[in-house]
């Protein structure tokens, strides 16, 4: 396991059948090595206490740990953080799986606060588990995007599209998932006028797990100190669900697109935080299930 | 919030844009209600005392109490069960979204034993944190899948459609993943004439999360009082991470099989258990990652 560990990336062996996809072969039975996407557990602690542990891709933990806290509350910019490193030496047993995160200078860090929406095994009940009460909580400690971005349609689905030529490691192994940040067209430009955006992202970042690649980008966020993310669009690569809207509005980004579905909670925390939430984006149709005023139809 | 939950599907407002591929809708901009897959946290409790929460789809709540726990090792066999029921009263704020496991007569069940590699909050650090340590603790308390199944790789091609043509909810709402169970041939037939193995699944759970719908079938081979799942083969709908692979390894299923790409962790595991884990799986073509002598090549 390591091997590649560095890159997201090692190798098992396989043995194919058919005519496999990606080889065009046609034997009936080849064996072979395969590329696929490493997934390791990595322990997030704060100040030396063990808070959680996620399944990950290895690469951007640093980014990944603080991304976590950010959207948890625990850390608000990069400021309240001291220090982020892996603990142990290289070359021990597990080194890289480990992760600190120290307060900066005057700086508490209150990581009891994690009320454990997520599944897991919990330090505190406190949460309330309608999610009705589970947005409350959030909506108690963030208030909504107010960010008059807006988009082209088009905009979205060339995005998609430059996401996709960006995503380095499921080219290779087919089973990471992907977020990537892009501009919105400038708030303030006359309709019918906006600028077309950079289709360049500013962050594109992959991981076996969902969350953890949006984590990893708003830690990149932070890094950059560019939080909040005004005038941002995040496209992702799965579906959509609560967790992801909550990152996104967490982080200020006004504009969540995806190929696939939402859930009925993703919906109803994205109207309430008036973040866009765009889904079934295929081409240039799309449907938009929140804040639809920021999309600017391509034939209005 | 409340209507259509038991269904698993509810309606919330959306406006769509450009011709949706769902409706073939040429409008630039039609707005709509859309069916979507309902979200909401479970927490499940034992004895009392929450242990983890989950994002789900209401339904199939106490499979999914009792498949996790089985996943987890906190229960065994039904009889490890007193009732597994929700707190409070219908009609409550919440009601439904909280399940308590009590232990049957004379059982102790020992909950701090979850180790949570999963991401979430911990209540004991006591896991390793390397994959290998992750995969050295459910072998010392889960033998490896002894289990002389074989299936013909046309079945699993056949057993995928057969699923799709169940999934019920993400038909519906394209929102939900999918983890259906299929009797694989029997072992003792001879070669070359195992019996074609019948397309209907034994069972198929839905979900918003991968982890849950493959609980849920767990908690309904326990109700059933059909585990170990002998010569079983699960198929599932998204991609294979070492959680999916662990719970079919714990549940005894000899056969795992996916569309999409397994992780490194998954296939580690899967070699370590003896499970054969297939991913890739498109028409008759596939890629066999370990155990690969219980796949039966359709042109040999």
């Amino acid at each position: 396991m390591a091997f590649g560990r560095d890159s997201g990336i090692t190798r098992r062996p396989v043995v194919r059948l058919g005519a496999p996809p990606r080889t065009g072969a046609v034997e009936s039975r080849e064996a072979d090595r395969d590329d696929v996407a490493v997934e390791e557990p990595l322990e997030i602690r704060v100040a030396g206490d063990p808070l959680a542990i996620t399944m990950r891709t290895p690469g951007a933990d640093r980014e990944l740990a603080l991304g976590f806290l950010h959207a948890e509350g625990v850390i608000r910019a990069l400021d309240d953080v001291g220090s982020v490193a892996h603990c142990g030496r290289p070359g021990d047993e597990g080194f890289g799986n480990v992760i600190d995160v120290l307060p900066g200078a005057g700086v508490v860090l209150a990581p009891e606060r994690v009320a454990g929406t997520r599944r897991g095994t919990l330090t505190t009940a406190a949460c309330g588990v309608c999610g009705r009460l589970t947005i409350e909580d959030l909506i108690a400690r963030c208030a909504p995007v107010a960010d008059d971005a807006r988009i082209e349609a088009t905009a979205l689905a060339r995005f998609i599209r430059s996401m996709r030529d960006r995503q380095a490691l499921f080219a290779r192994t087919g089973g990471v998932h992907a977020a990537a940040l892009f501009a919105a067209a400038a708030a303030d430009a006359p309709r019918g006028e906006a600028p077309q955006p950079d289709d360049a992202p500013l962050f594109v970042r992959e991981d076996v797990g969902r969350h953890n690649a949006v984590d990893k980008l708003v830690g990149a966020l932070l890094f950059a100190r560019a939080l909040p993310a005004r005038g941002r669009a995040l496209i992702v690569s799965g579906r959509t669900s609560f967790e992801i809207v909550q990152k996104a509005a967490v982080a200020g980004i006004p504009i969540v697109a995806s190929v696939s579905a939402p859930s009925s909670l993703a919906i109803d925390l994205a109207a309430r935080m008036n973040v866009t939430l765009v889904a079934f984006l295929r081409g240039e149709s799309m449907s938009v299930y929140s804040a639809a005023e920021r999309i600017i139809a391509t034939r209005a």
